[in-house]
């Protein structure tokens, strides 16, 4: 195979990172809202904590964005 | 195959080690804050213990991304 | 396919085993904190076990690591 073959091959692969850290993405705001609506009152006070984790599970998956970029434009 | 082309494919294999601390990290941050919904004013206190296994995680994350900079880049 | 072309393939796939401790570490550190939260005041009494258990879940993901490096750089 050649190196133009296969840089989108592993562009494609590179994709599947982003499906983990969308796993991530969906238990972390599955569980803030299952405890919100058990306890509305202190959902505002948790806030900053929530957009940290999110923050922070996103990042993986840009990461995984920017390797399947690189892979395609810059190799 | 040459290597040229399979550090590429490899590249993108890598990413999905970052996928899977992203998993990881949803699932830390979801249960961090539906118990400091359920508690509040406990949330503070254990607020060390939620960064240090973001940090811990996170780095197998970063571990991932740095074997796929260095297949594209490196090798 | 030569040795040079699949050791870096091998590179990468073995950045799954880094995603699969990812998993673990934040099922892991998510639990004790709801568990914290729940009862801050025992959350002490179980601090080393969960130091325990995140340094031998980590360490699957160091060892996972180690091969990747080893792949690149040794072989």
């Amino acid at each position: 195979m050649e190196a133009d073959a296969a840089k989108l091959i592993g562009a494609g692969i590179a994709c599947i990172g982003m499906g983990g850290a969308g796993v991530g993405l969906g238990s972390l705001f599955g569980h803030f809202l299952e405890g919100a609506l058990r306890n509305p009152a202190a959902a505002d006070g948790q806030f900053g904590r929530l957009i940290f984790g999110f923050a922070v599970t996103e990042a993986l998956g840009i990461f995984s964005l920017l390797i399947a970029l690189l892979l395609i434009f810059a190799v």
